[in-house]
């Protein structure tokens, strides 16, 4: 019986029955499928019900479901869409004015530096699946603002990431100034090549590959190789001391623009992928939470911390949007757009759990408040700027 | 850098990289992608290179390849057209005479009894995802005979999946005719009773949420539950002694009329996830062969037990095909095209390995006796049968 319970089928039967139970939690709060996810998670986690413990099997499968949500991301976006000054400037101020906030208030409450680096971090990346998700929810995918929402979260997230990479390196040890410095060349530097080399060499390898008689035969071959190109990313962007996600990122990106005659669609592909392994990380974000760490004193942070986490973004992105020529209501949508933090924020969190550099009850906060200012801009959007609008149809 | 190593990360990265090499392997040699994976696994297992080893992640990842494979190959087929009196009795036929003569012979080559059921039992199925494949490629999957070989090899798996499971119990104690008796009424009764509820409650329950504004919200949830029930098939197919492959195969013959609007779509999702994890299986029991276990006296073993794997095939298949009212060169195009034995021999045989009742050498000669019935046939079929037509395009 036991080892039934341990096999691998036992183990996908019960994630995947937990993921439905997020789905169904999801729909009943009208939120995003992420937050059911999450909060399920929790709910079976050994804090509460303890049906679910997070083990190996579970880790590997979520860390696998990362690495394939972000190259499915990835996907979605075009480099030049991006790449615009003006989103890298909203995308940049949202990145340095967040993080002074999280420091500033971590100190002001009494944690140690390498905690509140940490927690600056954690405020400093825009959830891009969780903006996109409800943009499109609201159908208004295609405005100004949302498209401008969208690049810089994305900037954003590459940024966050380096602030991890950072965060990270200065939880092992001291940093000075010359070895942030080489870690951000270091890491610009595999953006850009990893970027280029995707766009230029990889890219047109698979579509060569997808011009042969051979993947006439074999149209999977293509999609092997483009999934095997998402973790390898991975393992090159931790090599240089980024996140595997942001390897699998750029591998998305730069994977954009790959038209296959032949081979298996790759978004497709990857996002039926996405669908049952993204679900699991989700639910492994919960599965972490300990609610017993939440203590009155954490509470009181986690509460001032989520404001901190809204009016930041609000000022660090929707000003330098205003004064791109924006009007104040669309700077306002800017501003709250990026405020969801979602899933960076959660594997700031996790990393530096992991880590040992930051406590329970700062992951469980970061977490919580991760979960707040997701829950928050759909709540904003559909009672002050869309009021009027129907609530669309997702279909990803 | 030990820990870069195994992350699931790298491990996944050097499995798909592998998996690639499979491909590219069977492309050279003109053989399915499924000689190449397995040959491959051989190359890289312990007993060669040694790059990968048979971990908890492989072994878990190849539990969910072989539960997706059979879920989706189940996905192929409907009922009735499975369910015929002539393809039951060539099925019947095709398990009854391999599985007298492979247990004669391992008799009359002095291996113990249970051995020998273990190899008759690895005698009897078909490999239906290889015989399709095949027919596949020679562009023939519409002519009577390949009807009559896939209807016969879908009843003809079952068959042997239920053999697997008297020989497993054999091989747990002594057992009597009750027992038998017992396992064949709780086997049949799975199948009946879980196909019967696959048909006539899952696939409406799924087809009922299909129809809510919730899939319209939320379109990846069929699709989930969809997954989740083939992992559920599994385990409930474990719990009366069967095989979980044999549970995954009835909820995907079960689920194959389901027709969806909103959700996403389950041939075309459970496929990509085949791609990947199916791939990783095969690699899996390529990497489970030890070739040191290769000794002289288990080479004469191998050849003679190929012969006899390939003529008891022939004339249990062909011999009723005959009688039914096919043409020789039809009947002989079906007793050819049942030889294959592929995955269910190879999992007969893991099991057989795991439970400690056949040894490497055994393990061995099935695996690799099952990779040369798989490219027998195609060699014949593409040389005596089909040598005017065109090397048709595989398009799964």
């Amino acid at each position: 019986m036991t080892e039934l319970l341990t096999s691998p089928e036992f183990q996908m039967s019960l994630l995947l029955l937990v993921a439905l139970a997020g789905y169904l939690i999801a729909s009943r709060i009208n939120q995003s499928a992420v937050i059911g996810l999450i909060f399920v998670g929790i709910l079976v986690g050994p804090s509460a019900l303890g049906w679910i413990q997070y083990t190996d099997f579970v880790s590997s499968l979520a860390h696998m479901g990362a690495v394939i949500l972000l190259f499915v991301i990835g996907l979605e976006f075009k480099l030049h869409e991006i790449m615009q000054i003006r989103n890298g400037i909203i995308a940049l101020l949202g990145v340095i004015i967040p993080w002074i906030g999280g420091y500033g208030l971590s100190i002001l409450f009494g944690y140690s530096g390498t905690s509140a680096i940490f927690i600056g971090t954690a405020l400093t990346a825009t959830s891009i699946a969780i903006t996109a998700n409800v943009l499109q929810e609201l159908d208004q995918l295609q405005t100004n603002a949302a498209k401008v929402v969208i690049g810089a979260a994305v900037i954003d997230d590459i940024l966050g990431l380096l602030a991890l990479s950072i965060s990270n390196e200065a939880a092992s040890g001291s940093v000075d100034g010359i070895s942030i410095a080489l870690m951000t060349i270091k890491a610009v530097a595999f953006v850009v090549i990893g970027a280029a080399v995707g766009v230029l060499i990889i890219s047109r390898i698979i579509e060569y590959i997808d011009e042969t008689p051979f993947a006439g035969k074999y149209p999977e071959f293509t999609f092997i190789f483009a999934m095997m190109m998402a973790f390898v990313y991975g393992i090159l962007a931790e090599t240089v001391g980024l996140s595997a996600i942001v390897g699998a990122f750029i591998a998305g990106v730069s994977f954009n623009e790959i038209k296959l005659k032949q081979g298996h669609d790759l978004k497709e592909g990857a996002g039926y992928l996405q669908i049952i392994f993204a679900s699991i990380f989700f639910l492994s974000l919960g599965i972490m939470v300990d609610l017993k760490a939440l203590t009155s004193e954490i509470v009181l942070f986690l509460v001032v911390l989520t404001i901190i986490a809204v009016v930041t973004k609000l000022i660090g992105c929707g000003v330098p949007a205003y004064f791109s020529g924006m009007s104040i209501k669309e700077s306002c949508i800017v501003g709250f757009g990026m405020a969801p933090r979602g899933e960076v924020a959660m594997i700031v969190a996790l990393i530096g759990l992991q880590k040992g550099v930051i406590n329970q009850g700062i992951y469980v906060t970061i977490i919580i408040m991760s979960l707040l200012t997701t829950m928050f801009t759909p709540l904003i959007y559909r009672n002050c700027f869309f009021r009027d609008c129907k609530n669309g149809v997702n279909t990803p």
